[in-house]
Formats: C-alpha cells, sequence, structure tokens
C-alpha cells in the first residue's frame, strides 16, 4: 500500500553570508540545498522544498518559510529538532506544521516584514558585519522615518523594482513601515503584500540618502508619481536585510477536521 | 636627534570566535598579534600593545582598550581610521587618545562593564550563534534579576575564580548588575573595579541555572559566605561574553598643558 503523501511547513532561519542565496544555484551552496539534503537524510529520498521568498545571497531570515511533501510518520513539531541535529549551525529551522495540500509557500503568502539595519558609525562594526550596512556619515532617522510614511498603502512601486523581477504588475501595498535609531544602530521595518525585487533594498538606499542630505525626502513622491528608477538612491547591500516573517491567511493554514 | 616616544590609548572592538584570544599566543592567531602587524605595518618598527582585559578564546569586546608608545607625527584620531585599513573586518579601532605616559591599560583601569547574552529559545539563533550562549529552556529573568542584586557593593568573590587566576585579593566591588530580556534575548549586564579569571561567566552560568530552577537564588549568597565553588553553577561558555567598556579614572587621562 502506497503511503500518503502529506504536505509541512517549515519556518526556517539562518546567517546568509555563506550562501548563495535561498534558492539552488549551480555556482555554490544555497541554504535551500542544505535544507533538502538535511531532509533527505531524515525521511529517506529525494525531497524538494519550495520557499516563500528567494532572498540574494548575503541576505539573512529570521523567518523564512518553505514547504514540502513527505509521507514520514514524524510528527510536523518534531522535525525542527531532527533537522537541527543535522543542519549547520547557520541554518535553523524553528517550527514544522502540518498544513493542507493547498498551501504553497510561496502563492498563499498574505504578507511578509523585512528588516533592514544600519550600523550608523565612524568605523564599521567588527560583530555586527555581516548583519548590517555600514553607513559612516551620520543619518537624521527622524527625516528618514517621516519621509518614508509616504510609501504607506497602495501603489505602483514600478521605479522601485530592480531589472531582473517577473512581475506582472507592479502595484503592491505597504502595509507598516518605520525608521527607528538604537544607540549606533538604524533600523527599517517594512512590512507588505508583497515585494517587487530588490524593492526594500531600494527604499533602504533611498532613505540612507535622505538621512544624510543627498536626497530631499520628496524623491519618494516624485518615484511613485513618475516611475522613475532614477529619483531613487542605490541599491543598499545584501547584509543589511532580514527577512522577519511570512504569513498567511488563517483558514489557508488550517487542516480539515479529519486530517488532524 | 632621537625622536620622543608618546604614549596612545586605542579602543577595540572585535569578534572573538576567529580567535585563541586578545593576547599572544603559540597555538593560535590572537587579536594583539593582528593589532600589532597592522601597527608596525603603519609605523615601522615593532611596536607592542598591552591590552586592558585578556579575554579568552571567542569572548568579544565592543571596548577593549589597549596601550602603545610611539614616535609617530601620526595625530591620535588618525590613528583609527589609518589602521582599519589594514586590519581583519572582524578587529576595528573604534578611538585613539594620546594619553600620559604614565596612563597603564591594565593597571590605571577604575571600572569594567561586561554583557552576556543569552538566546533562550527552544533552538539555537542562526544569526546570533556566536554571539550568545543557547539556552533552551525557558528563563525567568525576573527571578535572576532579583538574585544578583546580591552581589552588589564590595565582597570577598573567592568562590567566583576560576583556578588559574594570579590575583592577591578576592575581594571585588561590583557597582552595577542586572538581567533584562529582549524577545528571546536575555542580557546580563556586570559593572565593577576589577574582575576575577571567568568571574562573569561564573555569575552567568549560576544566573542560567536559578533562572531554570535547577539552583535555588540563595546560591550567591551562600558562595560569598563560604568562599564555596561548589554552590555555584557551571562556567558559562565564552561566545556570550562581550567586554563593553574599560573606565580611567578623568585625571589619569588628561596631559599636561605643554603636551597637548
Amino acid at each position: 500500500m502506497e503511503k500518503i503523501s502529506k504536505r509541512f511547513l517549515l519556518t526556517v532561519s539562518y546567517d546568509g553570508t555563506n550562501y548563495v542565496g535561498w534558492q539552488r544555484q549551480k555556482n555554490g551552496l544555497s541554504v535551500q540545498q542544505v535544507l533538502e539534503e538535511a531532509l533527505e537524510k531524515l525521511l529517506g529520498g529525494p525531497v524538494r522544498v519550495t520557499g516563500a521568498s528567494r532572498t540574494d545571497a548575503g541576505v539573512h531570515a529570521l523567518g523564512q518559510r518553505a514547504h514540502l511533501d513527505s509521507a514520514t510518520s514524524i510528527p510536523a513539531e518534531k522535525l525542527p529538532f531532527a533537522l537541527n541535529t543535522m543542519l549547520p549551525g547557520d541554518v535553523r529551522v524553528l517550527q514544522g506544521l502540518r498544513v493542507p495540500d493547498s498551501l504553497h509557500a510561496r502563492f498563499s503568502v498574505s504578507g511578509k516584514t523585512y528588516r533592514y539595519q544600519i550600523h550608523n558609525s565612524p568605523h564599521a562594526s567588527a560583530l555586527y558585519r555581516n548583519l548590517s550596512a555600514h553607513v559612516p556619515v551620520r543619518l537624521d532617522e527622524r527625516r528618514m522615518d517621516e519621509a518614508c510614511r509616504v510609501l504607506l498603502g497602495t501603489h505602483d512601486f514600478a521605479a522601485f523594482a530592480a531589472a531582473g523581477g517577473s512581475a506582472k504588475t507592479t502595484v503592491r501595498t505597504i502595509t507598516e513601515i518605520r525608521v527607528e535609531r538604537t544607540g549606533e544602530e538604524v533600523f527599517l521595518t517594512v512590512s507588505g503584500n508583497a515585494f517587487l525585487y530588490n524593492m526594500v533594498r531600494i527604499i533602504a538606499g533611498t532613505l540612507i540618502d535622505i538621512g544624510h542630505g543627498k536626497l530631499p525626502p520628496e524623491s519618494l513622491q516624485k518615484a511613485l508619481d513618475t516611475g522613475d528608477r532614477l529619483q531613487l538612491g542605490v541599491t543598499a547591500p545584501p547584509q543589511g536585510l532580514t527577512l522577519m516573517e511570512v504569513r498567511y491567511p488563517e483558514v489557508s493554514l488550517s487542516l480539515p477536521e479529519d486530517e488532524q
């Protein structure tokens, strides 16, 4: 009798420093690859995972999500403990859930939160060098915080997309955006329904320029109005970016009663 | 004419993960060695630095201090920028000061602050794995905070010293001690006039045991009263410890007017 395959959703955290990014690539080690190899060791046979977000090389995650199908009898909540004994220390599985077969890690996403960390000090950080971007000139975080609010809501973010994206529409909704300082660390937090390729790093790069007066705060509104990428700053470097959380509609995570 | 040698005091930050500790050793690379090598490249000739604290392998620093003597004409405040172009990214010089010849980085210290970071979560941290100790069982940080207050003030800390120390007396003064939680991170902050070998890590290890009920809060008082190391928990691992600040008496840093 063939075993029936079930769908699992994992929450994954990683330090992206030593990876070519989330997605499998020929030119180096990806987080997807080390996760699939650990799953294959644990479950036997080939396993394919699908991630919510294809984070770039150097980008980190506290709450990436990925789904996989398996006929394993290991309870979902035991998967993190078993996998973490096999994974390298810079990749940790934090949660395992049984979910309906209809839940797709990427297509079912209802919202994501990113954080961008800037080490704002004359000298780079020895301790957080891989977890932040270094900006030596003093940033005015209140100016950045005020300026970024114009991005709240639903807009055409065409100007905020790097070449190489494949989105059919460039309209997105930002539900939360703010800039805060803790000592020498400046944090940008952005939540939205979905993001264009490099969108958060382009917002971060532009806010850095606004924060030290290189660009006027109105640049963001002008970019929304015109769709002109040249209104904005450079794409901020990857190591400052962390995928904090991926959300799904409550109902899409609920198993039918007879499968619980 | 021989140039007159002047004394400089540097503030140094480092990620201790890839070093055998602060002090030069035959069995591997120390922070002292990479700093001396950068100074020799910059200033020419052999340079010897003396650190305030001989931090162990894996221990980090945000505000280590070290003095050196040189006849260089480079202004003290330019030294960090010049040295940081030569140092590896996990060692940064944050400040350079001209100080009187009588200032000794170690013997003139009036106070130090350490922080111990605990990642308190069922799974280890992928991002902060080298900057924190992992404690999977839930810690009661208020219990830890209340218990640690008994260490405030001047006491004989004989029970809190690891073998291998060379202190003539084990009496020390703690001027500040507290435990706080931010999400899954628990921080112990300790300031004092001086510390015995491994003293902060023994305090941290004991507070962890108190925080999950393995040791009663009274263990700390009992250890002070009896000098008995066995009243206390294990020495917490090095990677959670960061030397935050080293302080000197104001007057010992002031240059005579004709040398300014």
